[in-house]
């Protein structure tokens, strides 16, 4: 049992091209459970938003040298120059108990516009590294995360010895790479294989299934409210 | 020992944001030792380019109703409407030999502006699926790939057992998931770890046996003109 003084928070990063895909209605299914479930939800939707993926030398202060994109991170936190967008985004992430990254499964990896997101808003300095350490050393240890995604492929490409191979080691990179070096718990995926092919009452099954999926995982950690 | 009607090709997809940068610099000579191996090398320097990662539906024709990518981009190929700048890198990536993908790890993963030329110039229809099959059965089975990249921690760090884990699991999601899935035979990727933290000298050294390792990779495949 975990105590807040406020509702805990779930940040919901949601990264499909179509608002009425499979993909963006089992985010909105995650949404709902965790709001009864008694998160506070917030949801950035990087389409829809515009979200600009590549980091680059224009977002920081001019730089006299050579750009060096983790060295010029720590100089924007240190200096409070942090570009507008990504500074929004990182004060979510830091104040976020639950991160749930929402996503087709592109390339057995993120969609490329959220994987600028972690380019971009996991800066160091902010969360890594400069004050901070790695892993449970980082910014966000004590706090956690989760995959939600949709496949092409069905479950069985995904098993060991499967066509494709085994999903743990798919996931590897990110939730190693990316959620547990910034300090997340790193939480079991909820994942819905090949709803490309499914029936619309597969589908609507899919989607309870989902919710209580979600609403299992936050049944796992009860929060009250202080 | 591979004959070919012409010089082999090598494409040389680059993305470090920094011209003057060590991966910059790496890229070059790898570029170098290819080129005096026999290759005609071709390089796309992302960041340079201004490749736009994000898949959307902009660069399809119109759609009526849902917008599902990997149906459009079925399409696109079928009706011969594919994007101009994909279609571009799309035929530079079926008439290349050798694919070297070149890049600062960032994430245990791509470069965002790299991983949506994957995501855009994969396409279904064009090196999978379709007329293609999945990896063996796929558009570039028969050709070669590999990573030349460079790290911020050191080499310790991803062994077994080390601090982060073991590098060919990081590596797993790109050389199963990307390059084997659409038929690429995977080489051995040619790595250098911190070369921030590198005095010149060492960056010198550096750069030398990257020319070293890439000139014994195109010794082992020994490649003859028709």
């Amino acid at each position: 049992m975990v105590t807040y003084d406020a509702a805990p928070t779930a940040l919901i990063v949601h990264a499909h091209p179509e608002p009425h895909s499979f993909s963006t209605a089992q985010m909105t299914a995650a949404a709902q459970s965790l709001g009864e479930a008694g998160y506070r939800v917030e949801v950035l939707d990087l389409y829809a938003g515009g979200w600009a993926p590549v980091l680059a030398r224009e977002e920081f202060a001019p730089v006299d040298g050579l750009f060096k994109p983790q060295a010029e991170q720590m100089r924007a936190v240190k200096e409070g120059t942090l570009n507008a967008a990504v500074k929004a985004h990182l004060d979510l992430l830091l104040a976020a108990d639950l991160l749930v990254l929402s996503f087709p499964l592109w390339w057995f990896s993120l969609p490329a516009v959220l994987k600028g997101w972690v380019d971009r808003v996991f800066v160091m300095g902010g969360v890594f590294g400069g004050d901070y350490g790695l892993f449970r050393d980082a910014a966000l240890a004590g706090k956690r995360a989760m995959l939600l995604f949709t496949t092409g492929g069905p479950s069985e490409s995904f098993q060991p010895g499967g066509a494709f191979g085994p999903m743990d080691d798919f996931l590897f990179h990110i939730h190693r790479g990316m959620l547990e070096f910034v300090g997340f718990q790193v939480l079991d995926p909820v994942v819905t294989y090949g709803p490309a092919r499914m029936t619309d009452e597969e589908r609507t099954a899919a989607l309870d299934a989902v919710r209580g999926s979600v609403a299992r995982i936050a049944a796992d950690f009860p929060t009250t409210v202080r």
